[in-house]
């Protein structure tokens, strides 16, 4: 095991009809500014349980943060939260909400472009921020990191900065989702946990069981709740698996590998697909062309998970890589690039960003732009 | 899966070498009152360590905290603290020391006898708290409990103020820890777990998954461990799991038992055995009686922690059962009251203060006197 150093401020609170703790949670007194999305919470109860938790409170809103937000949308909200005197944050939505809320935090306690700050990557100086989660997916919630997309250069990169103080996660309100965003938000949950996991073996046995307990959980899950099944129980296991697979409690003292991210981002800036739908696609190149260094893993894997424990190692992980695409595949996403008519060109211009950074990435560092395009030809 | 509130702040500084990161972590300039057991610290180097850590710093130290720590020895420690105006506390040592140090921290900050707080179960007013952890067993080194006895009236409670602010975790430090330790903390990592655990099926898939995840890493580790192997990533194992046993992590959204840790703590207080002792003669008892009402959770635990899936439910029950107490048993422990000399005068002393105390305990709230000494008998 690694040494490391482990830290998770933020107050979780889950369970129906939580949403009425906010005027408990919301310092009284303070200037709060409330971010939105595109008005789904309109519909499905969401805006009304909020304004009715904090009757009484004045507060300005901020309606808009796209999927994959913007610098430039969240420029916007930056500008309006330092004309008002914005003192404390309340993000209402999914992650893209919830990360685009994280720069905004940022960006009211700096005086340049928020944009210098994602290239910076982290910023400590913020505002607090609470959240009321709406979709299972990112972990957001639950850890300091965003993701921000740049439209005009067509960029996209990591952010670290505040936890959120507080977050409220009713799982009533994921009944009414859309199917492919549960499909998305099921897939971001398994890969979040497999880059913490799928990487050596024997370092850790408790993370080892809990990322397994959380990928058998998603696999239980999900061709129930893909069957439209909405009890409570189950979408609670959605909620709370989402969260614990993104906010280190698996991470403790193991190497992490992230190279599937960091190339489904880039599928996202340049075809503005859906993070969980890229990651569908590239995990699977991933396992194809990293089977070796990661074939331990591969093996443990398949059998706690899958229970793949006959035939040959060669076999049996070839076995497991087929029935995890298989699984994706259940989910209703693509798992290849020709699916979503992605070819050449996006090979070509993803390896040559990956040279450009300099840096390698994955577990090993190793993870080229030569090895990115491995990786895409593998799912291609 | 129940509603639920969580949050748990205590930093988890963990790995070799890291006792050298006091000195980050305990605020200049401030009144330090270092806190102590017997003195073993001073045989394997963790005393050292920390002197070195803070060199240049001066402080005052209050040695023995005996197991099972007593008001009538925290009470001097208290006044020690109070005449010499301390503001921040470290503990250095195992469960004892840190529970004692726990009300040290409350009593610090209240003007009468530090007993009133005991009985009155919780107190939010603290000096800030770190800890240097030298026995992975209780969790107290991330939690807010603590467990306090008065030697005088045999009594022992719990009692809840304040997280750590900090806990160094080195498993190289438990190295040298003596054989009947290590068991007893091996035996409490697991009933921890078993009361949060051992209730009742289907209230969240992944808590169930992850409490049986460290099920399987303490009958996995055990063996090794006490075939005296002392590798580092068995013993750092063994330190995260007991941590992660109780620190509300495998405790979200679902009902807890604790009648185990009741009858256990009179034990204790009655006969001055070890916790993890007690707990290992006492669950056994708990599941025979308990027996129809955990009945589902009984045979799920025997499965995925056991493989026992083979034969009648009856069957596998008893399997299950009588494979725990062979698990206790393969620690080293006694698992029946008699091996330990205790008999009918105990278990009417048991039942009599069940019934006084007018609280029945477990998870259905019907862990009566009566119920306590059918316990007890089961396990005689």
């Amino acid at each position: 095991m690694q040494n490391f150093v482990f830290q998770n401020p933020t107050k979780l609170v889950f369970g129906k009809g939580m949403i009425a703790k906010l005027a408990e949670l919301i310092p009284a007194g303070c200037r709060l500014m409330i971010t939105f999305g595109g008005g789904s919470v309109k519909r499905n109860g969401v805006y009304e349980e909020v304004c009715a938790a904090l009757a009484g409170r004045t507060w300005t809103e901020f309606w808009g943060i796209e999927p994959n937000p913007s610098i430039e949308t969240l420029r916007k909200a930056i500008a309006q939260g330092k004309a008002e005197g914005v003192d404390f944050l309340l993000a209402v939505g999914g992650g893209s909400v919830i990360d685009g809320t994280k720069l905004i935090s940022a960006g009211l306690r700096y005086e340049g472009d928020a944009w210098d700050l994602v290239r910076r990557g982290s910023w400590s100086d913020t505002v607090p921020l609470g959240t009321v989660l709406t979709l299972p997916a990112t972990g957001s919630e639950m850890n300091s990191g965003a993701v921000i997309s740049r439209l005009e250069t067509r960029e996209k990169y990591a952010f670290y900065s505040n936890f959120p103080r507080f977050s409220v996660l009713d799982p009533e309100k994921t009944f009414t989702l859309p199917e492919h965003q549960v499909a998305c938000g099921l897939s971001d949950t398994f890969v979040h946990v497999m880059e913490q996991y799928m990487t050596t073996t024997g370092q850790s046995r408790v993370m080892d069981r809990w990322a397994e307990g959380l990928l058998q959980t998603v696999v239980e899950i999900a061709p129930k709740i893909l069957g439209r099944e909405r009890d409570y129980d189950l979408m609670a296991d959605f909620m709370l698996t989402a969260t614990m697979g993104l906010n280190g409690f698996v991470a403790l003292g193991v190497t992490q590998d992230w190279a599937t991210h960091m190339i489904g981002h880039e599928l996202t800036a340049l075809h503005g697909l859906t993070h969980g739908a890229t990651l569908a696609i590239v995990f699977n190149g991933t396992l194809r062309v990293l089977r070796d260094q990661k074939r331990g893993k591969i093996l443990q894997y398949g059998a706690r998970v899958w229970g793949i424990t006959e035939g040959t190692e060669e076999e049996r992980i070839d076995r497991t890589i087929a029935r995890t695409e298989e699984f994706f595949r259940s989910l209703g996403l693509s798992t290849r690039l020709s699916e979503e008519g992605i070819g050449e060109e996006t090979i070509a211009e993803i390896e040559r960003r990956f040279n450009a950074s300099g840096v390698a990435h994955g577990e090993a560092k190793n993870v080229t732009g030569a090895v990115a395009r491995r990786i895409l030809e593998a799912c291609r």
